[in-house]
C-alpha cells in the first residue's frame, strides 16, 4: 500500500474520485457531439448508442481526470458502469484507467471480483497482466482492484499473490456502504462476532505477508462510510489494514462520520465519492442545454475540481 | 427458469458445458495459426500474444458449441479466462455467448457480479441489454449470469428485475465448490444455522415473486458439488430454487454425489463440468503437436462431445 500512502501524502488528501459515470450524469449535449463519428463507425445501428455513450464516457472521465489529477491521489472507475454498455464500454474503462495512469493518479479498479482458486488466478491478470518479461501487456492499468471475500482465502490467494509480484494492491469487502449490507454482513456468529468482524480477521491475516514501509498491508479493506462507529471499531481491530470508505457524500457518509477510520497519524483510509464530485456540474446552477459541447465539459471539469478541493478541505479539517 | 427447464427435457440432458478456455487447455497449433493475422491488425507488438488468444480462445469455444449443441442445453462461458486477456478477452467472450445462444444453446454467463444497489443496477444490464424498443441491443448475449450475495437484497433486486423483464434467469452463490468456502460459507451463526443456510433462505425468498410454470423461480443457486450432503439438504430447504451445481468431475463432484440435488422428478439441478469436457482432448491420447490446427480442433470436438455423452449418460444412469 505504500504507493498510494505516498500519493496521498504528497497531495496531502486522503480523497478518491470515483469515475462511476450513467448517462444521466453526462451533458447530453457531450453524447450528442460523438452522433456523426459513431454513426460512421459501427457496423449495425442498434449498437450505435452504446459506442456512442462509451465514447462520450471517456471523454467525461478525461476532462475530470484533468481537473483534480493535481488535487487527489486516486480514482476509483467502477466498472460496471461501463460493462453496462457491452465490449465497448469495458473498452473505455481501460482507456480510463490508462488515461488516469499516464497522469501520475493510483488507479483504484472497483471490479469486486471473487471467484474459487483457478478462476480467481484468471481474474488476478487485472492485476499481474499478460505475459512476462519484454512482451509484458498489461491491458487492464490498474494498481489494486476491490475483491469479494465469499468464496473464501482461496478466492484471494491468486490476488495477493498478483498484487506483490505488481508492487499493486487489493481491497476486499468486509462492511459495505448499502443498507442491505447488515442482511449478511451483520449476522451474529455463534462466537459472538459478527459476519463482517470474522471477514476483517480474515482480511488482516490475508495481507500479515505483506506489510510495507508504511505499516499496512497490500490486503485493504472496504468499509463503508456509513457505518462511522464500525469503522472505528474495525480501524483498531484491522491496525496493518488500509481502509477504502466509499458512501461519502451522495450515500450519506460525512466528514465526522469516517474521522474515525483513520489513525492517530491521519492515514489508514481512503474516502470516495463519486456522484458529488462527477455530478457536482448538476448543482452549480450554471448549466443549460444550449451551452456547446465543449462549455459543457469545461462546467464538469470546473465543477468537479471545485468539489474535489471542498472535499479534501473537508477531510483536512478532521484529521489530526 | 422454464426456457432452461424446458431445453434440459428437450435434450433429456441436466449438464452444462463450462467454457473456460487457459492456454494450456487450447491446443497449440490453433494459437499459431492465428499469429500472422493478428500480428497485421495490432497497434502494439507487445498486444498480439491477448489478441491472438482471444481469437484462438472463440475459435476453440466454437468447435466445442458445434460439437455438443445437440447434447447439452446449456453453456457456462466462464468470464474471468476472458477478462484475464483484457478487452480483447471480452470480445471473445461475448461473441463466443453470442455463437451459443444462435446454435440454439442457454447460455449462463458465469460473471459472479455483486454490489450495492445503483451499482448492481449497472451490472444487470448483462440481462436487460441496453436501450429499449426497436433500438435494443444485447452486448452480453447471455441467458442467466451468477451473482454474489455479500452485499444483500438490495444489490440482488435489480437482477431479479432485469431477469424479469427479459425471461431471463440469476444464480446466487449459496455453497460454492472450493476448499476455503466453508471459512464464511459453514459459519456458525447464533440462530444455530451456517451462514449458507441462511443465504439459502434469502435466495429462496429473492425468488418468490418469479416463481414459473415448473415450480422454480427466476433465481436460482450456486451449490458445489463437492458437498453432496449439504446439497441434498438444500434440495428440501429450497423448493423453489433451481440449482446451478459446478465442481463436477476435475474438481472431484461425482454423478453420485450431486444425485441428491434433484428433486424426485429428476430435475432442480444444472451440473457443470468445464476441464472434464473442453480439456478431453488431452486424454484421448490422439493429440500430436504436429499435427494441423484444424485437425486439432478436430480432436478438441470429438473429445468434447464424447465426454459430454458419457457426462449425460452417468448423470441419467443416477436419476429417477
Amino acid at each position: 500500500m505504500d504507493r498510494l500512502i505516498e500519493a496521498i501524502e504528497d497531495k496531502q488528501n486522503p480523497s478518491v474520485v470515483g469515475l462511476d459515470p450513467t448517462e444521466a450524469l453526462v451533458p447530453k449535449q457531450v453524447v450528442a457531439s460523438f452522433a456523426e463519428e459513431i454513426a460512421k463507425q459501427v457496423e449495425d445501428p442498434t449498437e450505435a448508442p452504446a459506442a456512442q455513450l462509451s465514447v462520450a464516457f471517456f471523454e467525461f472521465n478525461r476532462a475530470i481526470i484533468d481537473a483534480v489529477a493535481d488535487i487527489v491521489p486516486a480514482v476509483k472507475p467502477q466498472i460496471a458502469m461501463y460493462e453496462a454498455l457491452g465490449p465497448a464500454g469495458i473498452d473505455a474503462y481501460s482507456m480510463t484507467c490508462e488515461y488516469a495512469k499516464q497522469q501520475g493518479l493510483y488507479v483504484l479498479g472497483d471490479v469486486k471480483r471473487g471467484d474459487i482458486g483457478s478462476t480467481a488466478a484468471a481474474y488476478a491478470h487485472h492485476l499481474s497482466g499478460v505475459n512476462a518479461g519484454e512482451h509484458a501487456f498489461d491491458p487492464w492499468h490498474e494498481d489494486a482492484v476491490t475483491v469479494n471475500p465469499y468464496l473464501g482465502t482461496d478466492g484471494i490467494t491468486p490476488f495477493v499473490e498478483a498484487a506483490t509480484g505488481a508492487d499493486k494492491d487489493i481491497f476486499v469487502l468486509v462492511r459495505t456502504s448499502n443498507p442491505s449490507s447488515s442482511e449478511l454482513q451483520e449476522l451474529e456468529l455463534a462466537s459472538g462476532e459478527r459476519v463482517y468482524e470474522h471477514v476483517a480477521d480474515l482480511v488482516e491475516g490475508w495481507g500479515a505477508e505483506t506489510i510495507g514501509a508504511n505499516g499496512y498491508s497490500r490486503v485493504g479493506a472496504v468499509v463503508g462510510a456509513t457505518h462511522p462507529e464500525e469503522g472505528k471499531a474495525l480501524r483498531a481491530r484491522m491496525p496493518h489494514t488500509f481502509f477504502l470508505v466509499p458512501g461519502y457524500g451522495a450515500q450519506g457518509g460525512t466528514a465526522q462520520g469516517v474521522a474515525g477510520m483513520f489513525d492517530k497519524d491521519g492515514m489508514g483510509a481512503l474516502v470516495n465519492s463519486s456522484r458529488g464530485i462527477i455530478g457536482a456540474w448538476k448543482k452549480s446552477g450554471k448549466y443549460s442545454e444550449s451551452m456547446s459541447a465543449d462549455d459543457a465539459l469545461d462546467l464538469v471539469a470546473e465543477s468537479a475540481r471545485e468539489a474535489a478541493k471542498d472535499m479534501r478541505d473537508n477531510l483536512r479539517a478532521v484529521l489530526p
